[in-house]
């Protein structure tokens, strides 16, 4: 049977949002459906809290559009915020690439660190990961001083390549890309650092497979209950046939 | 001079943000101007994550519309997401109700606790004190098991009254009321347990108040850096006339 | 291509090598060939961090014996000491349950909780998982008071499944199987408490077979670069013919 | 009605004692009086451990000769012992200048840096900030390499800027004065670096100002009950009339 | 050759000095020579930090006073203010009963719990433990609530079993009296609680011997370096010849 | 009557049980005896995880041929697997080299600095001293980048000076000697940089003797209950007459 899994971009970047659903494809195993989405508005990149926060209640409101049944949803925004929200509308499992390029790189070395595009989201970055519980591992952040749209610059792999080697320095024995723009430059970067990189967006796919091969789905006692019934006036945003995301 | 504080609910409660209001008002000192206000859109009241990252956009989205001058913000939801992006996108000085209310108990006694709403905010409200470096010294967080709209009931004060009881049992000196519905319940409760009660509301105001008189404003350099210029399709939500909130 | 996982059990019960062995086939896919094995000396369950020490030396020993190309290895003993020498031999995947299944739990719910055996492997399961670097998430690790052969027997059943109410009590929102030998137990457990219940070895054998297609192996730079040529008289202990484990 | 805050300086230097006072009258608002007082005994300034528990007990010492009415005590010495002893003593709010410099800090970006005098304090005022639940959020603590009584020289400015400029290269985003004579080269200072600049006795009146507003007062539920009544021969050392601290 | 150790009680009480002097003369070796002092003011009892930071300074005044060379320094306060002071005045090694009691007992059991008198001294001792780096491995501070003059009453054993059989239910699997005067009662503890029982004055001056024979001093780079020359008018109070302490 | 340690070497190197002997003799005092043992198998230096694991059981087996009695254990191995699981086999108290090196430390200066031979050993002596709760005040683990056995060579002095200074730099006030074999170095690393260098086998030494002279042993209530009576089939390796040890 085939497996379908959401990849939602948090930007609404379209180029962008195909290069995330190509690599999530390519780390899809046969019988796996990847659906690549982003949401119908917001900023076309989010670097800092100001976008992070508006692309968590796009993310959100975007959900509510999906009137297919899905078997779990990846949400392709390193370091950013909403996967609480997600994991409340939901019951099928909802896989950050943060967290899930933690939990790889974890799994590789006993430290990993994390190159990610501005030092402004270094501190977001952090807490992300320590509100996750995976920051305890983690060597540092450190930024390559590039804007999520100039990684597609020629220029931009020597950046990231000088952060990798600032992070490992730190003490990290594994790389993690805090971008998912910035798949495209892993395998280079793995030649020349010789440790292993781990991408966010290729980890969720896998975490969301095995999820749903073993029919685990998102606890609803506690935390992560539905949402309670109620007025929400004007949401959501985007005119929703259904109302509520069509889950498998 | 006269400080002007906008005091912004998290949720769409029109009786709710004129409570808030007033006791914003009761808090603040002669001088001082209170604008309380709501956004345009969202739930009637926040409980959970996915509530909660609805109301940040929201908050967001309206201060976009302030075409007045201000001279600092207090947001008055407890727990609920969005500081960060605020204090992003203004200069003057941002005020969580939650931060406000930990700071002023820290400072009575060696730990607090916090009595809130509905368990399936107690991690919630753990991770925005975390996030806030403002944990440590929190001896619980115990939810009375009321909905944000039944703290208007007359059952709701026992209810309280039980909750603080039990995180004075673990340790707490002091009590913090772990959402802005709960202030009319404040006098009341305060006798009964003969510890200091901490408001957020109150608090902010002060805190705001203090911040204005002293000349501080949010700092620009790392995390809190102005969001970048950029395209974002859609966003704000609400017709804004001049785009950008107008501070003083 | 098939994948070649191979599953270790710790101890030297050939019963439950063989359970664990059915075990993982039932969680992995198509094309994944699952090599249950058991080391050649040792105790026949490992209670405490005395029988844990033998094990992770017995287990060490028989990598040694290793003859045939495999691409991953899952240590199959929760909390038991040994994963980071297996790290250092091996240049593949190494998964130990403890980790797989904290992971797992974490994308699920807020909090975890452990069921194990016998209370005098709390402070060591607590342990592994804080070296992990996975611990801050877990609400508790509480005990059934059954010895590991004992789990065979009728009366587990209820006294795993009050462990399980108690910490879900203290705040779990998933739980953990604390012991490769109570997987058989899992799902009439997930019944009874309606919370998700996440086997090591289950989820270990899904990260290997995710680790492998995505061509990650272990980092040898720093903590598990490979060991150091030496004397080591009398060791390994068992005849090696090549000496060292054949990887893929 | 008059708030009337005591600052105490916990050193013995009477001229530091004037600057204190001036510099806490500039920062309170109309209708607040402020006494600024010193202990009648003890080392003349505060540099490591030794003098600040000397400077502790003479603070002690000092209140209990307090024969007016007064609304909250301040705190003056930064990082200085002692504030557990007097929130035991007092019913008013007592503010330490090190948690109120904090506080405000973190309400203004998402981590704070200390500047302070020696070296040999640094350990000691992150002690300081640890035990007040502030210092998740403390970037680090650097020293300017200047004795307390050497911050009157004209070469002083430099050397805290360049501790500054350090303190920011750690990830800093506020900086916090660590040292009460340090006030006089606050402005500078802000100029050159270009963040927000919070001082400990400043932020203290705002905070004491803001307690007694709200009609807060210490917790005596728990860690700071009133000390027990028993025989201490020889204390208070200095002569004290009515024996005990007249608080209104 | 002797080893001359001052046991320094905190509190003036003669009986306790004497109870104190006889405890660690029973703990020391032959060859050790044991001089139990109390400071000439301050209170009879510690029980809170009022009393501890006055006994602090005590402790400290009395120092100055010493004009006999000894080897080393035992505070004999539980989880009283004050070593760090005395670390820097000295250069013999000076032993904390606090820490050592958990020293002790860290290498007996995986985790310790402390009984102690009063609640309200446990946020005392925990802040004690937490700062010497040492509370990790602690499953609880309990009081008895006696006082610690109480202590010499016939009802004051029961109190201290109840206690101690409460921390071990936390998981405690060594038990630390957490008060000097505690001493008399410890081995009558042992025999009902069947775990050890570790007493901080047998555990210090055991220390001091260790640290004496291995000719191990205080640290003077950094924090502990001695007080700088300066001005401290009125201090020390008591009338002292020499003017500083005779060290060997 | 005479006290009875086992010193117990991890490696198999006969020269340095010898030199760990000699060393721990000149520690003791008069009436202590120390063996000197190592392990019958396993390797000539301990290098990493996998060396640790395979030390760590060779440890076990040999304690089984002990067949005379004797008061205490110290294992010889800095920052080593192992220690827990000889706590368990054993009553007579078991002091790990780690340990007592870094108590000893904690009582000479505010925080200490560990210095290793290779950085492939930092992260594993950072979680031996966290699990022992005594990691918070390590302001650093630095290597000297020198194999076990080449700390006999002449040059190695430069190095481990330098690696001092490097980690003095971080903070240290007090150094520890993170290897065994770096003992002969002690004296004249402490002339060049002027802070106590603590000897984790001389501290041990003085530990062991301690806590025989108190009558303390190890708890057997939890963590170090005696290993279960079952089946271990090869176990131990070693022939072993009697086949536990014989302890006083």
């Amino acid at each position: 049977m085939t497996t379908h899994i959401v990849v939602m971009n948090c930007n609404t970047s379209e180029p962008m949002t195909e290069a995330i659903g190509a690599h999530a494809r390519a780390a899809a195993r046969e019988g796996t459906r990847i659906s690549a989405l982003r949401p119908s508005w917001g900023p076309e990149s989010a670097e800092g809290n100001y976008d992070s926060f508006v692309t968590a209640a796009a993310v959100l409101d975007r959900l509510h559009t999906l009137d297919f049944p899905f078997d779990a949803l990846v949400m392709a925004g390193f370091g950013e915020h909403g996967r609480e929200g997600a994991r409340e509308l939901l019951d099928v499992p909802v896989i950050d690439i943060t967290e899930a390029a933690a939990q790889f790189a974890m799994l590789l070395g006993r430290s990993y660190g994390v190159v990610t595009t501005l030092s402004r989201a270094v501190g977001q970055i952090e807490d992300s990961l320590r509100l996750a519980g995976l920051f305890e591992r983690c060597a540092g952040v450190v930024a390559a001083e590039l804007g999520v749209l100039e990684l597609e610059e020629d220029s931009a792999a020597a950046a990231v390549v000088a952060a990798s080697r600032a992070v490992l320095d730190r003490g990290a024995e594994v790389l993690v890309l805090g971008c998912a723009g910035m798949t495209r430059l892993a395998s280079a970067l793995a030649q020349q650092v010789d440790v292993p990189v781990v991408d966010g967006v290729a980890a969720a796919v896998k975490l969301a497979e095995s999820l749903v091969d073993l029919g685990l789905t998102t606890s609803k006692h506690g935390s992560y209950a539905r949402p309670r019934e109620k007025r929400r006036p004007g949401w959501p945003i985007s005119p929703t046939p259904g109302g509520q995301p069509r889950q498998r």
